[in-house]
């Protein structure tokens, strides 16, 4: 019976899985554009003020398992990878 | 006008933030059952072979932006911390 139990525990974590793929994707189209938008008011992509208020945002939000530290650990990930996809898009506009 | 766009992409970022909050908290919980469900069966928590089939099981779904080994990466920081949880919910266990 348990291991019943633990395939389809593991089936939920596989669409789990892919919903989290599907929205840390879906953040990064988000953050393109804004980096789009940025680039044309020639404003610095990297705003630590506005970082600072987002993680304070997931703070505020958290309702566990997760520690808020280990969640803004993880979202600080995040933002790293986005900012060089920002940096990776302007590279490429700068090419044409 | 760009001021209101970037404002509502900054809104729209923000509920994203919320979502992905979310998600990763119930593929928290969803870890932490298999976590219970293994230490019964006395099965080792950390399976690698496991990870490697969620991680291709990602690539093959990934349509971007984000590239496979970004999004690889993040998961992997995910999986640690997951690991992390368990650990913790196995001490807290061994001290009732």
């Amino acid at each position: 019976m348990s291991n019943d139990k633990l395939d389809q525990l593991r089936t939920d974590l596989d669409e789990v899985n892919l919903k989290l793929l599907e929205v840390i994707n879906e953040r990064a189209r988000l953050v393109q554009e804004i980096g789009k938008v940025k680039s044309t008011q020639g404003v610095n992509r990297f705003d630590p003020v506005r970082e600072r208020s987002m993680l304070d945002h997931i703070a505020e939000h958290n309702k566990g398992p997760f520690e808020t530290a280990t969640l803004q650990h993880l979202f600080k990930q995040i933002f790293k990878a986005s900012l060089e996809l920002q940096e990776e898009d302007n590279s490429k506009a700068l090419l044409v």
